[in-house]
């Protein structure tokens, strides 16, 4: 067996650990566009070090060379003597120790470290002069011609599918998302207007469509992108040819979902769709708005990815951008409980992957990030805002006078993932245990009502004013017993004198919920309604929101603007999770499924075909009627069916009737 | 009179404060280069806010327009409503509040607003979405088409005032100390080799001299560098052609200094040369090396300044780029006593210049440092350094087991800097101040020994270690009586068995203290021979470090490299300060020269004609034999001769006979 640290054949460019990703996602926060205006996130935004040192230490049997590039100025130090970068050079045998200074001030401080026998793969650590860790590194970026600032692209020319001459104009329909760049090629015309829409509508919408470029001549740069329609005013379909060249990085999709309903396969593809195009490098919103890097909005497409893709990579960039720096200056997007969501994200994280080495970075930003979260409790343990935090918790009406039940409940599942995550790296976790139990007892002694049989929001009001959210957070991170769960699932989930959830990002933790209260007939239904309703009206990929009792333009309003709903949204991608995490029913039971279950629940299909990932593998599923056959690709699975567990051996299929 | 804030006539671009010095100074600091190698200084180095935005509201009495200018991406939003950047926007009269929104991924977020009324003068805020404080700016940058990331240098062409051929190659001097790029007109090569030499034995000096550029034809770019020399090997005066391109920020040279000793004069006249050369942006130590940004150093430059350009605007980038962003990682170039000097510079810095509006962007930034120093004190209040801290002092031998005593020195002053800057601001000082009195008395207490008649080191290694460096302090600050002082005078400063400060560095604050206990006619034979011995060595500016005992290649090696040296360096200017403080006598006694003393000490000239800077204005004094003239361009100034003291008039001349 070869040694991890010392025999990877891979070389990789290295960073101070996050780096990466925090830089990377700082331009990603100023990647949105409005109708002509660059609209940077608001909120304070880190950036990568500027100044940083790597260090190794080889103990060498023969002489050896190595060359060091760099994106950067500086130099490399071989026990004590400074040397050039991008030159040969030569350690003799015996002790060396290396290291290597860059600073750059304006991009992404990196090494490549080419050679035999010293070369940039693990072993080295990283220094910002103040902290030192393990250097960080990404698989997009392993050969030395590359820049790590830049990130390449994989392009795909896309023609138009569909051409059409309207409102004295041309319409171009290509048939799909795209998120790219378009190449125009004109052939009467000195220069154009492009209008550009996620829906036909928004852009033969020359006055309001939400990106637009005018006086574009065969020279103008134009800018990267998301639409699934160009309009042309003022043109004839002999004026002009339109390309888009949609860009993207690959991903492995290594789930298939077949079935003889073919409205779910069909949702399961688009939700594939949505959730790729939403994730290049990191889990963003939506391509065409905000194109911002949310934490809620993040944790949600790490439990779809888990059961698509299956891509640590963007889960781990996106955690480590969002978390930034060291230093804590506010919220993460400003907001209390995406802090706090963040938190726990990295527990989903942990418990898909197993991946203790990410594990060892993080930790540390976790500790600080909860340590921010302590200083604002009070004595009962409960967190509060503080001015200039956001409690967001939902867009619904809430009772949010003093301190708010869903935030505690946030609160209690932090403290259970740092145990969690503490345990397992060793670390003291009592003071976390401690505050865990104190927190949960007083959550439950003021803020559960015995007369409403449910959590109310806010218990210093007076009012008892009962929403869903707390009582969904209560039922998801198992906060209560089975009888609570009980009474929440009668009096608030299935009670319709409650204020409905609204959004979609609310109703992926309601129907999650719902599901594993065993109420998969009624989330099956919703499926097909409201994903089902969206491909009614033509959709491509899963929008940000879906009303049925809207159509025409008044579908694409949002935020009271006619276009500002984003029609490719990640969180469109929810049916992905909830299919193969209940109905399916595919989970770890141990870190980075050593262990797990599948445990289908699949009356609703009569044939399937399923593949799943988990990780280092996959598991197939088929059910033909009341046959089922399950293979997973590695030890340490368990079929159950009814009250029946048998195990599943690496590599051989398993069939059982079912009832 | 105009209210300041709203009709300053002069629009300038605006950042958040500090922002533009700590970009800029981060460059600086990867500027060095050493044999062909980028050198970034071996700290943690901040960068500027990526993410900033600007707020002003204004009560219009008509409707008027704007156009605003940015680096970055980003809106202007105008009472809600976003509009572009760059375009001319429109507001109605009545209240309007307007705010502008710009994130720079690369460079410095900074905008410019060009209208009549509605325009970046004073009276705006800058938020980086943490905290909120009014917009910074600088005097360089005033008009639209700048960029406040480039430096615009002013340029000068120069040509060699000497080409002499010589070991197979040409060499150009030009006479003078050069800091900016090279033009070669080659007409019989195709490419050269360019040595560079602050003197004439490093540009000969084709294997070892700092920098070389190798392989340099028409189109190679050149990059900027200090030097005096050029050596061009293996080619003729006939095949090149070469002239300097000096770049540099003019500054207003307010002083003048012309006496009936010619030695003294040129002394001056170089001082001012050196100071000027190594103070483009900020004070930096030396042209040729580091090119970094010391506290140390720079708040020396600061004491020089004052007597020469009285330039506020570098001593408030150096100040500012020093300190960084809030978050303190660690000590200032990482040594404690440095970060000290900082806190005290800025006293300094206030007392010069009397500016309550910077002290009032520096305060927070001051009292986050001291909080930082106080967290490491033990209960005597005495500072310790801890892992990583650099507890430096001066290069000399010096007694560090424990706490050390220049640094408790530092400290006290430290705190009665906070006590005065607090109280001009209103701020509670009672903790400072009472830190203050217990640390003087346990300073005294414990280092003082009655037996050596002078501060020990060390109290707790036994080993009642003298050296100058506590004592010199201690004079500096005030911190004994006249007994002690006179005590320290004989025991330490004049005592040849207490080891010589061997660094201009403390160099400096060694001849400062003796002048300030009268001992001028000491400090007056040190500048005729220390300095005056550079010169006979043919300098054109002062060195970094001048050993009477060192000649040929000798004199230039420092830090073990041969020409490590640097041959311009800041503090070698330092007659400057010792002349105008101590000899012309001249000093504020209120902040910003409100009052002011002349207490000339001048028996060395029998003829002299000084001027000297004072906050908004000068000083001019005359000696002609006993005859002694004095005029001061404002009033508050006071003159004494002997026990005489006279008021001094705005404009009017005041002549008085002396001894």
């Amino acid at each position: 067996m070869k040694g991890r640290k010392y025999m990877d054949p891979t070389k990789y460019w290295m960073w101070y650990p996050g780096d990466f990703s925090i830089h990377q996602g700082m331009q990603q926060n100023f990647a949105r566009e409005e109708r002509g205006m660059g609209w940077p996130a608001y909120w304070y935004i880190d950036d990568c070090n500027r100044n940083v040192k790597f260090t190794r230490s080889y103990q060498l049997d023969q002489p050896t060379e190595f060359t060091v590039y760099a994106h950067g100025v500086g130099y490399v130090d071989i026990n004590g003597v400074k040397h050039q970068l991008g030159k040969t050079l030569h350690c003799d045998s015996g002790e060396n120790v290396i290291t290597i200074f860059v600073g750059n001030p304006q991009g992404l401080p990196c090494v490549f470290v080419d050679g035999e026998i010293i070369k940039s793969d693990g072993g080295w650590e990283a220094s910002n002069f103040v902290s030192s860790l393990p250097a960080g590194h990404d698989p997009l970026f392993t050969t030395k011609t590359q820049n790590p600032n830049m990130i390449e692209f994989q392009k795909k020319a896309i023609k138009p599918k569909k051409i059409t001459e309207v409102q004295a104009g041309v319409l171009f329909d290509f048939g799909r998302a795209v998120n790219g760049r378009l190449k125009l090629n004109l052939h009467h015309k000195k220069a154009v207007t492009i209008c550009y829409g996620e829906s036909k509508t928004e852009a033969l919408d020359v006055q309001m469509c939400y990106y637009k470029q005018e006086a574009v001549d065969k020279e103008t740069p134009i800018r990267k992108r998301a639409f699934r329609y160009i309009f042309i005013p003022d043109a004839k379909q002999r004026d002009v040819d339109v390309t888009a060249v949609h860009e993207y990085i690959p991903k492995n999709n290594r789930s298939v979902f077949r079935s003889d309903q073919q409205l779910i396969n069909r949702i399961w593809d688009v939700s594939t769709e949505t959730l790729n195009l939403c994730s290049d490098i990191f889990f963003i919103d939506g391509i065409k708005r905000d194109r911002w890097i949310w934490a809620g909005d993040a944790y949600q497409a790490n439990f779809i990815n888990q059961y698509s893709f299956f891509n640590e990579d963007i889960d781990k960039r996106t955690l480590l951008t969002l978390r930034g720096q060291d230093d804590i200056k506010q919220h993460i997007n400003t907001i209390v409980d995406y802090s706090m969501l963040w938190v726990i994200g990295v527990l989903n994280h942990y418990e898909m992957t197993g991946d203790i080495d990410f594990l060892k970075i993080v930790y540390p930003k976790m500790k600080s990030m909860v340590d921010y979260f302590m200083r604002q409790t009070n004595d009962k343990g409960f967190i509060y805002g503080r001015p200039n935090d956001w409690i967001f918790v939902d867009w619904s009406e809430m009772d949010k006078q003093g301190t708010v039940a869903a935030e505690q409940a946030l609160l209690i599942q932090v403290y259970k993932t740092m145990v969690t995550c503490g345990s397992v790296l060793k670390q003291p976790i009592n003071d976390y245990q401690k505050r865990h139990d104190q927190l949960l007892d007083n959550f439950i002694a003021y803020f559960w009502s015995d007369s409403k049989g449910a959590f109310i929001d806010s218990y210093e009001s007076g009012k008892n004013h009962v929403t869903r959210h707390a009582n969904i957070f209560a039922i998801l991170f198992d906060l209560v017993d089975d009888d609570k769960k009980q009474l929440i699932l009668k009096n608030v989930l299935l009670n319709d004198k409650v204020t409905q959830i609204t959004t979609p990002y609310f109703k992926f933790f309601e129907q999650d919920a719902l599901c594993k209260l065993g109420l998969r007939d009624n989330v099956y239904k919703v499926i097909l309604d409201y994903w089902g309703g969206m491909l009614d009206k033509g959709a491509v990929t899963f929008w940000e929101e879906y009303d049925p009792t809207k159509s025409g333009k008044d579908m694409y309003e949002m935020y009271g603007d006619p276009y500002g709903k984003s029609l490719c949204h990640a969180w469109g991608a929810s049916p992905i999770y909830l299919l193969g995490r209940y109905f399916v029913g595919l989970y770890p039971t141990r870190p980075g499924y050593r262990e797990f279950n599948v445990e289908p629940k699949l009356k609703q299909f009569r044939t399937l075909h399923t593949v799943l990932p988990i990780k280092g593998g996959e598991v197939t599923l088929d059910k033909d009627g009341d046959r089922l056959s399950v293979t997973a690709s590695k030890d340490g699975g368990s079929l159950i069916v009814g009250s029946n567990e048998y195990p599943l051996v690496a590599g051989r299929e398993l069939s059982v009737q079912i009832g």
